[in-house]
């Protein structure tokens, strides 16, 4: 099983509506990518870093889970264009990304 | 429930043991944490960044589920630093923490 981290750093100014990312646009993630290989999604909504108080380095953090990298690859290839148009509906962040291996 | 990320960011030159990680390492954060409201845990191991072939931001990421922050902050004062002195057996990259919820 892979991950696909979605990660929105945290910066002064920046808007994050986590309603959203969690209503509408994971959903419509979920959607999209179920019939290409798709497995579940978790969604890390920032606190802090490790002191209590300190600011988060990502304000939030989707990690999707796929079988292989090449079903996210083919599910963003069909649908990628939509999903990031779906982006400035909730964030202003430029979203960093990368994909693990699960062990 | 809340995860706190352990995220050791990918540098030229630096190791990272995953073997020992995944085998010894959080095995022993699990046997520590097990009274202090620790859950599960989940390990990414960076494959890429979202083109092939591409650096992942992160060598690894260590997620640790928690009922609440307070349970990992009373884990640590308890077991802490037995588990940083761990950490130098598996790699020399200084990691990073985030605590979020998970939605």
């Amino acid at each position: 099983m892979i991950c696909v981290s979605v990660m929105y750093p945290q910066a002064p100014g920046k808007r994050f509506d986590h309603v959203y990312y969690e209503q509408k646009h994971l959903p419509l993630v979920m959607e999209r990518l179920a019939g290409h290989g798709i497995l579940r999604y978790e969604i890390q909504q920032g606190l802090s870093g490790l002191g209590p108080g300190s600011e988060p380095m990502f304000a939030c953090i989707g990690n999707l889970y796929f079988t292989a990298v090449s079903d996210f690859q083919q599910g963003m290839a069909a649908h990628g264009a939509e999903l990031q148009a779906d982006i400035p509906n909730f964030t202003d962040i430029q979203p960093q990304f990368q994909i693990s291996e699960v062990a």
